[in-house]
C-alpha cells in the first residue's frame, strides 16, 4: 500500500481524513488541490510529506508544460505555495527543495527526482522491515504503539514494516496495537493497516501493556517507531512508549525502535536535550467535540516521552542495527548518509 | 461529601449517572426508587452499595410503619428486591443482611444499623487517609489512577482520602489524575472530586505517567486504590496501575495502595490466583456510542492488572500500614477483622 503515489499525471493519495471508516482515494491534478490536501491533513507524516513536496513541484512543471505556460515561473510559485501549506513541516520543505534541484532540466527531470524521493523512502522502509524481522526472527506475538506504518511514510512504514515482514516469514499469532490516546492513531490507523494486511491483531488501551507484557507469554517483543533519536540513543516517541519499554525491560523481552537514519539527530546529545511538545488540552478533555472530563478541570498533554537508550534492545534503521543495550550508540555514520530528511515530529 | 446518606426519612444520593456535568441530588423515599437508582448505577462502588443495601432495609421498615403495614413482611420483601437489583454485587447483599440482623428490634433499630454501616465505612475511609498522609508527610506532587474517591465509597474514599488529608496538612502543588481508559473514571469522577475539594490537578492520558514520573520532579508519590489484595500483597486494581508501579520503582518514589482491610483476600495466595475480568470490546472500540476503531478490528479489554508486592511501598488500611517492599505481608490479623465486606471488583 502506498500512502502517496504518482499515476498518469496525478498525485494519488489515500485520504487520511476519511480513515478508518472510508478508504477514499484522491487524484490530485493541480498544485492547488495538493496544497489543499496537505492543509486538510489528507496526507500527513514526515516522510509522506517529503514525497508530497517533491511531487507537487513535478506536478506544477507538468501542468505548465501542458498549458504552454512558463515552467520555471510555475515551479517557483508552486514551491512557495507548497512550503506555506504547512510552514513548520521541515520535511515538506525538504522534499520541495530536493525536487527543485532538477529544475533546470525540465518537467521530466523534476518528475524523475520526485519518483526517486518516493522510491528511496519506500526502499528504506522495506529495508528497516527486513533488518527488524531478521533481528526478531521467530517472534510471533508483538505489541506496537501509535502509527509507525505505511500511513506515516510512503509505503510499509517502520515498526509496521518489521511486523509485516515477520508475518511473511512466519505467520504472527497476535499483534497488540495500543489505541494511543489522545488521538487514537493505533486504534484508527495501525489497526486499519493490520486489518488490510490480514495480520491478527487486537486493540488494547495503552495502559494494558504492562499487564500484557508481564503476565504469561502474550507478548514476545515490543516494536515502535521514533520521532527523534538523540546521539546517545535516547529516543523520543509518542507518549506511552516509555511505559512499554519499562515493562519489556522487566520481562526481559526485546524492545526495538524502527526508524530511518534521518530520525537520528547528531545535534541532540541526549534525551534530556529533546524538548517535549505540549499539545492542546482539549485533545484530552474532549472526545469528538464533546466534553468528557469534569467541568473546570484542566489537562496536561505532552505529546512525546523519551525512552533512555539502556532500555532499547536495538535501533533498526535502513543502514544498520544499533544494539543500544550493549552500549552501541547511533553516532552518525557520516554527515547525512541517508537521503531522508531530518525527522520532524509527526 | 457523602455519596450516600440518610436525611429525614429519605436515602439521599449523588446521581452518578449525571456526573460530572451535573450535580444532581436524588432523594429516594421508597424502596422502589432506591432499587431503580441501584439498577441505573446512580449509586455504585462496593462500599456505597453496602450502605445502600442497609439503608434500603431501614427505609422499607420506616415506610411500613408510617402506613401501618406489617413491618417484618415489608422488610423481607425489600431485602429480596434490593439483593436482586444487582445480583452479583456481594457487598449490596452484605449490607442488606447486616441491617436485617436488627430486624426483630423494629424500624428504629434497623435505621441505627444502617447508619452504623455508613459511619463505620466513613470512619475507615478517614483513617486510611490519616495513615496514608502520615506515611507520605511532606509530599506535594502525586499521581493517582481511576476513582478511589468518595464516589467509590461513602465518604472520603481511599486514595483520594490520602490526597485530601495530605492537602489539609500542606497544600498540594499538583495531583495528576490519569483519565483511566476505557471508562474515564479519572477524568470524569476523580477530577470532579478534586475540583470540588479545591485541590490543584491536571488530567493526563494514562500512558503519560512513565514520562511524568521519570522526568524531573513532577511526581513524588503514586497513590492508588485496590480491588483485591492477595495474601502475599500482590494487588489487583484498575488496568494501568502496574505501569505506574513500574515507573515509580524505577524512579525510587513511593507507590502506595490505599484500601480497606476487606479488600485483603486471605483465600487468594498470590496475584497469579486472581482472575482478571475481561470486559466488553465495545468499551475500547467505541466512544459515546460511536465507532472509533478501524472497522472489523477487535479489542482485548482486561479490566484489571496485578501489581506484585515487591513494587508496593506500602498498603495502607484502616488498621495498619503494611510495608510490602520491606517484606511485610497482609496476612489477615484475624478472620474478617473489619466491618467491611470482602471487596468485590467495582
Amino acid at each position: 500500500m502506498r500512502t502517496i503515489d504518482w499515476d498518469n499525471g496525478a498525485v494519488v493519495i489515500i485520504d487520511q481524513t476519511a480513515l478508518p471508516h472510508e478508504e477514499r482515494i484522491l487524484r490530485l491534478t493541480t498544485v492547488d488541490q495538493l496544497v489543499q490536501a496537505i492543509r486538510m491533513l489528507a496526507v500527513r507524516g514526515a516522510m509522506a510529506l517529503g514525497v508530497a513536496g517533491a511531487m507537487g513541484v513535478a506536478l506544477a512543471a507538468r501542468c505548465a508544460e501542458d498549458s504552454g505556460e512558463d515552467v520555471q515561473a510555475a515551479v517557483n510559485a508552486a514551491a512557495r505555495m507548497l512550503e506555506q501549506a504547512r510552514p513548520t513541516a521541515v520535511n515538506l520543505s525538504w522534499g520541495v527543495r530536493t525536487a527543485l534541484a532538477a529544475r533546470a532540466e525540465g518537467a521530466d527531470a523534476l518528475l524523475s527526482a520526485a519518483l526517486q524521493v518516493r522510491d528511496l523512502d519506500s526502499a528504506a522502509n522495506k529495508e528497516i522491515g527486513r533488518r527488524g524481522a531478521k533481528l526478531l526472527a521467530g517472534t510471533q506475538r508483538v505489541l506496537t504503539h501509535c502509527n509507525a506504518g505505511a500511513l506515516a511514510g510512503t509505503e510499509w512504514g517502520t515498526a509496521v514494516s518489521v511486523i509485516s515482514q515477520l508475518h511473511q516469514h512466519l505467520p504472527l499469532d497476535m499483534v497488540y496495537t495500543c489505541e494511543t490516546r489522545p488521538l487514537m492513531q493505533g486504534s484508527r490507523l495501525t489497526a486499519w493497516e493490520l486489518g488490510r494486511a490480514g495480520i491478527p491483531h487486537r486493540i488494547v488501551v495503552d495502559s494494558a501493556s504492562a499487564g500484557l507484557i508481564l503476565s504469561g507469554e502474550r507478548v514476545q517483543a515490543v516494536i515502535v517507531g521514533a520521532d527523534r533519536i538523540a546521539a546517545n540513543g535516547d529516543t523520543a516517541n509518542k507518549i506511552g512508549t516509555l511505559g512499554h519499554a519499562l515493562a519489556a525491560a522487566r520481562r526481559g523481552i526485546p524492545f526495538v525502535v524502527a526508524a530511518p537514519e534521518s530520525t537520528i539527530d547528531p545535534d541532540t546529545p541526549t534525551g534530556a536535550d529533546i524538548e517535549i511538545e505540549e499539545r492542546d488540552e482539549c485533545e484530552v478533555l474532549d472526545f469528538g467535540g464533546r466534553r468528557v472530563a469534569a467541568p473546570g478541570s484542566r489537562a496536561y498533554n505532552p505529546a512525546f516521552d523519551v525512552t533512555p537508550a539502556e532500555l532499547i534492545t536495538a535501533i533498526v534503521t535502513e543502514c544498520r542495527t544499533i544494539r543500544a543495550t550493549l552500549g552501541e550508540r547511533p553516532v552518525p555514520l557520516a554527515p547525512r548518509t541517508s537521503h531522508l530528511i531530518n525527522g520532524g515530529l509527526a
